[in-house]
Formats: C-alpha cells, sequence, structure tokens
C-alpha cells in the first residue's frame, strides 16, 4: 500500500496525458483553505470548484467582503497562476446557515437553493462577487454560478457583477476585468439549453450529483429508492454528449465536478467525448491520473459508440468495468 | 356567456381538425366514473388519462381486483369503443394512502412513487393489472405507467402483465391479448432516451407537470420559487421536441397530459411539432377545441421555428399570445 502511494506521488508532476496524447485537466475541489496543501502536493492543475458555503456556515453570521476576500486571495496567491474557480453561495436543498431563515419546503431539492437565494438577496450576492473581483487582481480567478436553469438568471447575475465592477472601479480598487464567469450545469434545462447558455459564459463545469438527482428523478440520500441513483444511465451518458456538443462548437470549455469525476470507471466517457477538465477531491487526483495515463483516447471514443448502443444502466457500467480492468488494471498485472 | 357555451356545445361533435386539416385528437382526464357525463357531453375521443388513484383513496385498504374491474369496465363500455388510458397506481410524492405506510422522505417528489411502487408491490400491481386486463374484453383499454425512467422499469411492469395475462388465460378469464401499453414521460431521463423506450411501448403521454419541475428543478407547489415554474421555457420545448422525434420515426404515438394540454396559447406548439393527441379536463375540451378549428397547422409550423430562435421564457410566451390573439382571438372580433 505505501509503495503504491509512494508511486502515485511521483505522478505528481507528470502531466495528465493519454498515451495518445489528449490531455485531461485535473482540477481539485476544496471547501477550505487547510485543503490547499494537499491540492499543491497532487499536482492538480488548480481549484476547479471552491465551495464557498464553509465560509457562510463557519460563523453566526454573513461573512464580510473582506473576511471573504482575504480567503480568496489567500487561495489565489498561493496556487501562483493556476486556475481558482470560485462557486457563489450554494445553499438551501440540505445545507443552511443557523443565522438566515430558510422557507420550510416540501421538496427542497427543488426549492429555494444557491443562485436562487443570490438572486433574491443581491446584496449579499453583490458582497460575495466584490470580495471575488478583488481576488481577481491576485491570481487566476474565475466565478461559478450554482444551479443555472435560465438565461435570464445568468443575465441577472452578471448584472451585478458589472454592477459590483461599477463599484470597484469607482473606488479605484484594483480586479481584472475579464474575469472568466461560468456556471454549473446540474439541471437538466440548462443540458436543453446548452447552446443557449453557451452565448453567455467561458466555461460549464457539470455538477454531476445534482443532475443525475434531477434527472433521473431521484434523491440519492432517499434510502427506498438510492438504488436508483445511476451515474451510468443512458439518459446520463446522452446528457453528457448533449453538454459537450453544444459547448465545443461555441469554443466553451467543459469541465465536470461532482463525484463521478473521481470514479476511474468513468475516465473513457471523458476521454470519448472530449470533456477538458475533471474537478476531484485531491486524494482522487493521482489514482484518476495514474488511469488517464494508461487510457487511449482514440479506444475511449470507440467505446463511447458501444455503450451508446446500450439500453440499460448495468450493461453499460459492466462494460465500462471490463474496459477498466483491460486497459488500466492489466497494466499492473504486467507489472513484475 | 351562455350565448357563448352554447355555441361551444355545438361544437361536442365536430372533428377536431385545423382548417389546413391537421387532427389533433382531445381526449379527457378523469379520476372518477362520475365525470364520465360530461366527458361524453363534450364529445371527448376518449379517456386519455384515467387517475386510478382515487380508488385507492376512496377507502380504507387496497381495492380488490373485483372493484376495480367493475369500474374499469362501466368506462370502458360507457365509451363504446372509444379509447380508456388506465394509468396505474400513482401514490406517493404529494399523494398518500392512509393505510399504506410510506416513509417519511426529505423531496418526496424526487422519492418512492408511482411505478417505483408498484414495482416493489408486484402483488397489488398484479392486483390491478389483472383488472384492467379484465376490464379489457369490454372497450378499447390501454395500460400505461407513470414516472418511467429507464427501460428496466418498462420492462419489468411489462412482465408482471405477462403473467397477469398468463393467470387468466389459466383461469379462462376473457382479456385482450394485444391491449397497448404507454408510459408517461414525465422523468428528463425518459426524453433522453425516449428513442430506447420508444421500442418497448405504443404510446407515449407527456406528463408536463412533472417534466417542467424535474426539467426547471422547481417545485410548482413552493410559493418562494413557484413563478420560476415556467411552461414555456425554452428547455420545455426542446424536450417536446426531442419526444416527438424520438417517437415519430418509430410509430409510437405522442400525447399530452398535464395543465399545459388545456392553455390555449400552447396550441400552435402542439400542432407544430406533431403531437396527435391531448388529454385534458373535460371542461377544457370544447374552448381548445374551439381553437384548434382556427389554427392553421402550417403557420404552427412556422411559428415553433421561430420559439426555437427565442432564448427566454417571457419572449416565447409573448409570442404566442401574439400569435393567439391573431389566430384565434381576431375571429371573435370579426364575427358580427
Ligand atoms: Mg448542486
Ligand atoms: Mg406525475
Amino acid at each position: 500500500l505505501l509503495e503504491s502511494k509512494e508511486r502515485l506521488q511521483q505522478l505528481a508532476l507528470v502531466p495528465p496525458v493519454t498515451p495518445d496524447g489528449m490531455m485531461l485537466e485535473l482540477a481539485a475541489n476544496i471547501s477550505t483553505l487547510k485543503e490547499l496543501d494537499a491540492v499543491l502536493r497532487s499536482g492538480a492543475h488548480g481549484i476547479g470548484l471552491f465551495r464557498t458555503e464553509f465560509l457562510y456556515m463557519d460563523r453566526g453570521r454573513f461573512p464580510t467582503e473582506q473576511e471573504q476576500y482575504e480567503v480568496y486571495r489567500e487561495a489565489a496567491e498561493r496556487l501562483q497562476g493556476k486556475p481558482l474557480i470560485i462557486r457563489t453561495l450554494d445553499i438551501g436543498g440540505d445545507k443552511h446557515l443557523d443565522y438566515q431563515e430558510m422557507p420550510e419546503e416540501e421538496n427542497p431539492f427543488l426549492g429555494f437553493r444557491a443562485i436562487r437565494f443570490s438572486l433574491s438577496r443581491k446584496d449579499l450576492f453583490k458582497v460575495q462577487l466584490r470580495a471575488i473581483l478583488r481576488a481577481s487582481a491576485h491570481g487566476n480567478v474565475q466565478i461559478m454560478y450554482p444551479l443555472i436553469a435560465s438565461v435570464e438568471e445568468v443575465r441577472e447575475a452578471n448584472g451585478v457583477l458589472a454592477e459590483a465592477k461599477r463599484e470597484l472601479a469607482a473606488e479605484g480598487v484594483p480586479y481584472r476585468e475579464d474575469v472568466p464567469t461560468g456556471i454549473m450545469i446540474e439541471v437538466p434545462a440548462a443540458v436543453a439549453i446548452a447552446e443557449l447558455l453557451a452565448e453567455e459564459v467561458s466555461f460549464f463545469s457539470i455538477g454531476t450529483n445534482d443532475l443525475i438527482q434531477f434527472t433521473l428523478a431521484v434523491d440519492r440520500m432517499n434510502e427506498q429508492i438510492s438504488h436508483m441513483y445511476e451515474p451510468f444511465h443512458p439518459a446520463v451518458l446522452r446528457m453528457l454528449r448533449a453538454v459537450v456538443e453544444a459547448a465545443s462548437s461555441r469554443g466553451v470549455r467543459v469541465g465536470v465536478c461532482g463525484e463521478l469525476a473521481g470514479d476511474v470507471r468513468a475516465i473513457p466517457i471523458w476521454l470519448g467525448l472530449g470533456i477538458q477538465e475533471l474537478s476531484l477531491s485531491s486524494q482522487a487526483i493521482l489514482p484518476v491520473k495514474e488511469a488517464v495515463l494508461r487510457t487511449f483516447a482514440q479506444e475511449s471514443r470507440g467505446l463511447m459508440e458501444e455503450l451508446f448502443s446500450l439500453r440499460i444502466a448495468s450493461a453499460i457500467r459492466e462494460r465500462l468495468e471490463r474496459f477498466h480492468s483491460e486497459a488500466v488494471l492489466a497494466e499492473d498485472i504486467a507489472r513484475p
């Protein structure tokens, strides 16, 4: 086990490129600055998802602009030019703040959450955007909006961002004027209108956890039906493909965050569809990289064609598992 | 008002055909036999959705096969050969039975509902299917499964149906061997794999209420966000189109039930996409028929092209309202 840990650690500086030359960037998900050491050690491409909720849950009141700025700035500086994608507040659903009363909801996952909360409290939203903008003067900061379901929401959020920029400019506070903005693709509507959303933003990050829940109408926390939460459902593959197709013709980068990104069985899906980046927990980065180094993009594309001909999730899962054991694990067995 | 009621009643026997000859069948949604009089008076094509929940909610225990059979048979007989689509039990979500304990759920809409319950209680499911099959000897009975999210579920449900048929055959009880089976399309996954589901069934019925809720991740009962429940969202139009395209090449009929079917502003959507049937509350049938009689299918197809170029729901809604007032209401104004 130790030996394999050491072997993996040697991969930290190796670029995540398939034997036939396709790059799959591996970034990290973090919730706190404490995780940055492990991220940097793993050789991550950057932070693909900084979950800012924890900044808000850590205290008895909303964090001030200055408090947020200091955290975002430290992350930006320590990443030394590597991307830092900061997701704006994603509360509601199963995440709550002690100090902010939220409505009692029959179906919180289909409720008042994430960007919906932010757009209803533009005062708080602007505080966060100002803090992120100020940090953008200190590194490669990017902004990501969660739970986007319409073009209007993106425009409204970008409207608040523009206002925050105007204020900072008037105050003479430095920020990066062209800070990239992107969205989570995690609501089925966003998949269906990906072609329209692609005109509004620089990047998409597919949030597989929520996307799969909504797509299958399955709350994965619900014991009675959690077995129906099936990442390898043929509908999920089709939605991933639709997002990539809509984005690629418009020059929009597509990444994947969510648990599925850390599942080594899914690697040929990303390579086969042309996903450009995964964002993972830092412990998953090296194992996933090891698998990327052993997986041919060309074979992955062929596999995807096969997968799209399969009708049921178990067949897709089994085919991926067979591919994984042939393409990836086989090398371990061959090792002397 | 009375005059307009009488005018509408005269349309009961007029076929629902556009001025340029496209037929849009108008069937009714019912929950009880009591509603049949009004349905027959409206000149409905048949019953597009018999919600059987009420049979189960009406008493302190599950209804017996005989109790169900008598209800289904009476409906079939009174319809005299017109279609009777019986939806199998659709409980869970916000509908519960006093005598059946259901799990406490955080998100019941994404929970243990509908076909998921039926497939977990095949004993009860088979009782219902046997009752429906027995009624199929007395009219044009068809079976519809709710909340289908996968090919496996259809096959599993059809497996129970085949078993019920074998039992009845062995008992010498008459039923229609080729009773058509169809599914509700109301889970986004079903839209994404409509091409696969079309191989398994005779018809689709798009359940707009749930489909829109899942697609937008909006519980429409949730006051805080119910304004986001937007039937004219561009994602909804795209999903409707995807279903029709997948079905039409495979000879599968597509109908629409759900509230949107009763909205006269939506008529050019159905005509423009090539939807073959709507299922409505019986009071909506004649007003919708009147609008169908005044709407050109050709113009509707042109309008759809325009709608697919619009990016936000309010623009789509306004364009449909303008079309409605020009195509449908204009005739009222012209009336002497
Ligand atoms: Mg999410
Ligand atoms: Mg439903």
